[in-house]
């Protein structure tokens, strides 16, 4: 059988009468949608607009919870007692599970947003809390972390489905972990060495760290961005190079998952 | 068979480092609570909290959806496309659904809050907009409204259930309908009253207008405020002559209903 | 000495993540500028971007105070307490004082956002509610007021400085009042018509109307948007035809105005 | 002379429908109101009223900037660029200024909120942030800082007025430092000996550490509470020791600060 991928994206982040981002241009790119459910961005107006074109264009939709902070559009780090963010994201969780009724949709995968996702990916107590509210609202969610990170470890410690995060252009550190934005030459911007990259990724399970140390991975779920001029054309070229190699390109409820 | 009513109350409706009303006391009055969703008032820790005490004491939930009008409590009267309504208050009984997960407890009843309550009763287009939204997202909600408003009109026209709903201390016009609250006199503060209009309303179907004329009705539930001083007290009497007359008090989910 | 008149535009409608609008471009046809001031749009950074930029650009700036509404953009109309408009009036007018500071720049007008503008227009308490906030916070500033609209009447009646505004886009009733826009053919697309209309609304003091009357009217300044495709070209060649006329364009703290 | 002191409270820290805390009580006891205005709590109605309360009672005001971060009612910490910070404490300041044009009062200090000032008293970027805000605004604002903290010493830096805090309810660590309200026992209930530090601390200038070190300090302004049972009593208690020893009560308008 074909080796299998899914490519996920944040998307429907505009609110009220703002837009952002580039929905229509990465749905035609990815197959499993993160919506955004009105704490960071998103309203109920965009989330409908999401779940019919995500039908439509057979994309799988998930939750893209985020911090109540719409004027940070949920970028910034807050610190807050883990049960109230557990809440937070429950009910987030809820809000899609309601507007995507309108499609016929289910909710099948959540992420975190931005400050949140990194907090979770840090902290324990934050990645547990998430779990939580997934647990509870609905555990057959799958719960997409950042590969290695606590919310890896929360996922597989609730036993939750899981999908392991990579990103096709973002650099690594030697013991496997996502290298800092704030490092200069860390965020890939020349098209062909990032889809070089993500194919070694997926085919062979090996990312070459920033030091050039080989190192193993599992992922079953890339992250491509659409808030930078050059990223959608990453996210393009690397989906190409994956489906050259004979890599199927496939909504998360397709991937066979931990804990699924 | 003993006859049966329905006592409601808006509840829920703090947020977050801000409380207002008075749940404790109106939970052990009311048999179904309306829970505020995050829009006009109310949270994710709110509506956990209230659920539990549901759970907890017997009362069934319902949605109690508001305009995004935090600032003015959801009692100011808001002009909006009715298809924005429509999925904001998809989007609310979502959040409930998801939250209401904590306890076990199904949502099994919407009422709208404040000036959208009162807007709906008269415009077609939003009582059909948020029949709507139950419809497509859980259609064995319950539309709670006002008898002979033009929600009650829109429950029926799209086959919801329907809870037609009066007021235990409220005067009424000679039609029927409820009498402003602008008007002096219209609410009634003096509980032995209203207790013997409520008992009237619900065992014999019938009240007397201002103008002291008998106007038959039909009611499922009644509503109780817990906004003011007198408002509780007027309503534990009136649930006390009530259950003296051999009426039973019980959720929604034990009332007969039309179209359920 | 040569005819003078303002050009006016609502600007720094971003708010957060979130831009919109064409600020840059305006800012260069315009020579006052409408700054949102946080309820309906604006936040701090763009109040004192737009500050700074238009201290570099000779542009005079004012208050743009909206409802407290950002979902709605200030677009949707709701009812509430005149005092309570007053108080939020004037807190967005203290606001944009502040941001200014930054600038050195005095804020020298006020004109209402959206649907607060066309509520006040017709309404003689929100009118009068605002001219109050104007009153109290600083009486030197000018109330921009829709030629002939109770705003107008209001600014009279408090005796404010007031800047009578027309519109450069925009078809008349036969009494002078503007045409609504649900109405079809009563926004101009065409540029060359626009500027036609208006030179003679500028030079002659005329206006005809959509049945072909000629009528009347005094316009101290005039407004032009940038939220649609044809609009900046609409505006930037009806300036164009107002300096070919010789008409100077100026800040309207340079315009001999009512009340001042 | 005889010695002064200055009492000061946060206040005005209701929103919309909802009230919190107890100003009516307190501002019978301080002399300075440092009023939240509309971030983390506060709306133009609140400040309204505050404002004219303050004007009867010959309270001086204040600015009580916080993060916008209403849920959290400013509590949380949140991370952020020190120039977005400094620009909505610019527009906090400004939009007082303009509420207290109706009782003629002018704004005469300023005292950061909840996490905001905790994080201030330890982060010289944000400190900074707060002191070039009052600075542009309006460089005779006294900057209320935490006795010994980043904010005094951004103060000092920047050349601003400045009053250093101390509080009559809470332990100290040996080096003058406010002990951590997280610490059993930090948080003085009896209202006795609240009063006999507090006396010791503005008639001594003295403090005893919760390891019984005697530490110097100077103080112009002591915190007082109204958000805990005990803590108005305490308040109470302790500004009538302070008259008894013959030190004067005064509004911050008539200390003498470093700086002014």
């Amino acid at each position: 059988m074909a080796k299998r991928i899914n490519l996920n994206a944040d998307i429907a982040e505009g609110w009220g009468a703002y837009n952002i981002g580039n929905d229509a241009e990465l749905m035609t790119i990815i197959k499993s949608a993160n919506v955004a459910c009105g704490f960071h961005a998103g309203d109920p107006n965009t989330m409908h607009r999401l779940c019919m074109l995500a039908k439509e264009q057979g994309v799988s939709i998930g939750v893209h919870p985020g911090f109540n902070d719409l004027w940070g559009f949920g970028r910034r780090r807050i610190q807050m007692k883990p049960v109230d963010l557990e809440y937070m994201v429950a009910y987030q969780i809820g809000a899609l599970q309601g507007m995507a009724r309108y499609s016929g949709l289910k909710v099948t995968h959540l992420k975190p947003h931005g400050a949140l996702n990194n907090m979770a990916a840090e902290d324990e107590e934050y990645a547990l809390a998430i779990g939580r509210a997934i647990k509870t609202v609905d555990p057959s969610i799958v719960y997409v972390a950042l590969a290695g990170s606590k919310m890896q470890w929360a996922a597989e410690k609730l036993g939750l489905p899981l999908a392991r995060e990579g990103f096709v252009d973002r650099m690594y550190y030697d013991d496997g972990n996502l290298a800092s934005r704030a490092l200069s030459g860390t965020v890939l911007k020349d098209a062909e060495e990032a889809a070089r990259r993500t194919v070694r990724m997926v085919v062979d399970g090996e990312i070459v760290s920033m030091n050039g140390k080989v190192v193993k991975v599992e992922v079953d779920t890339l992250c491509v961005h659409g808030d930078e001029p050059t990223a959608v054309g990453v996210a393009r070229t690397a989906r190409a190079a994956l489906e050259k190699a004979g890599v199927e390109i496939v909504p998360l409820t397709e991937m066979e998952l931990p804990g699924r």
